[in-house]
């Protein structure tokens, strides 16, 4: 038996991460190698309903990778939001749907495609190996393309998610709209947690010239529901800055239906997000119409900005 | 009609970079997108010899990309061993089989795989987009091939080059290794260059840890003929090296039949090359058994030297 090859997507795990870990783990497993999926962090709520609807176990945590590891990473390229020890780990392979930024020391398999999921691009690579669906992956495939895509509405979403997505729902035997937004209000109910952890459920760090940016987004079928916890959450925002040595912290809550973002924005460095955006904020935030993607609109606009400050 | 996209490959082209710059315009323009291959930089008798037996014009030379051109990489993804602007370019993929070190603001098409040759990935994406390949794309891509895995000897070649390779041997209705030969032989007939055109025919630049390291190569079935003219070799290396304040250049003959390197090695940071291959150099020469790789097996060993020294 060869070494285990450790298949994982990004820290602060969302149901793509997730899916495509467990998805890339089978596939790996059926054309007869040693894989398997992990996740590196807790589950939201959403990607619980999921891996519940579709029976589907929840992935062992990995908290620190030992040196020489095999690894596949899927949904993620960036060492910073993966798990300790992944600059000594021997990477296998690449999946991923998000901007490279990314450096090996020798070649490496890596597919990464500007479409709305990584879980589309796992389809893909089911077909090309020959290898059968089953109900279960296609279950949380589907999943992740609805959740990523936020049921086809977000603009990262492309023509191929729709139709994998209708592909998988039938070889899931589940009605695509029915569960889709069953599941996406699934992982809006954040009334349970404490305003530490709705700033967690889906927070990424970047690193860009030097400066830490965080972005966190949670969806919301009730804004103003989430916006009545402002001051506790803009406390725990706080904290984070201050412990994490972060510049520039943005939370999104997104309301899915609307297609808009609320945001609260803190920081020593939230003049890049103002320039970004060509707005003012108000009390620490604002309402970003038609705005929904940390990946295709959040981040360009920051990254220009800053690109802006060091040119003039 | 759509803006024009820009394919091409590293500067210093070999005979891959300028068959894969051909073939992906000519792929691109079959399915119907606007594009063209470009050289950057002059050819080299190999890539010549290639382009006249396929009765293949050779591509318009770039020098400089306008900002926010479209632009196709192909074997390559370092902006260092790019055009001039490629950070200001729309990049819309990445085709390559070289180490990743690409860092883009939005996500992009990328097919990285760790195979002997971009041309093997080529003839892979044909087939994906059922595009035929005439006799003329596959006489340069089967070229790339035998150039790049050195007639299938060189460590980085994988069983799908050669299958590849015999495949487009058949398109292209010529004999593989009898063409193979007088192909390679083409490109070691280095008499008629000069010191500085002979370090310059196929130079490769790497940063890595704030070091600039330069690693050139040629090819040759004679290694004594070329170390005749050592010294002169050495002056043109040592020019090259205060012109552009390198740390580490790595001048590499290669024996192709007998699979082994002689090297010059010059630069204030000799130690590192010493230190990789666990050697002492000796006026400032060595012979390296069983090299031929400068990604697989030259550039990965100074890299470990490198990271052991900041180590200990």
């Amino acid at each position: 038996m060869t070494d285990k090859t450790f298949v994982f997507g990004h820290t602060n795990p969302d149901t793509d991460s997730i899916a495509s870990a467990i998805s890339m783990a089978n596939l790996q497993t059926q054309i007869g190698e040693n894989a398997q999926g992990y996740r590196l962090g807790n589950l939201n709520q959403e990607t619980k309903y999921a891996l519940d609807t579709f029976n589907v176990e929840e992935p062992e945590l990995l908290s620190k990778l030992d040196e020489n590891s095999k690894v596949i990473m899927v949904d993620n390229n960036e060492f910073s939001q993966s798990v300790s020890g992944i600059e000594n780990a021997h990477l296998q392979m690449v999946v991923d749907h998000h901007r490279l930024n990314l450096s090996t020391i020798e070649p490496v398999y890596c597919i990464a495609e500007p479409v709305g999921c990584t879980s589309t691009i796992m389809y893909k690579l089911y077909k090309q190996e020959d290898v059968t669906i089953t109900p279960k992956m296609a279950g949380i495939m589907l999943s992740a393309i609805i959740s990523d895509t936020l049921m086809f509405q977000s603009p990262t979403c492309t023509p191929q998610d729709r139709i994998t997505a209708e592909k998988l729902s039938k070889i899931a035997g589940i009605d695509l709209y029915n569960y889709g937004y069953k599941l996406l209000e699934a992982g809006t109910n954040v009334s349970d947690y404490t305003a530490d952890e709705i700033i967690n459920i889906d927070s990424k760090d970047f690193m860009y010239n030097k400066l830490k940016i965080s972005i966190s987004q949670i969806n919301s079928s009730n804004i103003d529901e989430v916006f009545k916890r402002k001051a506790e959450l803009e406390t725990a925002i706080q904290k984070k800055i201050e412990k994490e040595n972060i510049d520039l912290f943005i939370f999104l809550v997104t309301d899915i239906l609307e297609a808009d973002s609320k945001v609260i924005v803190l920081g020593n460095r939230v003049d890049i997000f103002e320039r970004a955006f060509n707005i003012k904020l108000i009390s620490n935030t604002t309402l970003l119409k038609g705005v929904v993607s940390r990946k295709k609109q959040v981040l360009p606009a920051l990254i220009e900005s800053i690109n802006q400050k060091i040119q003039f």
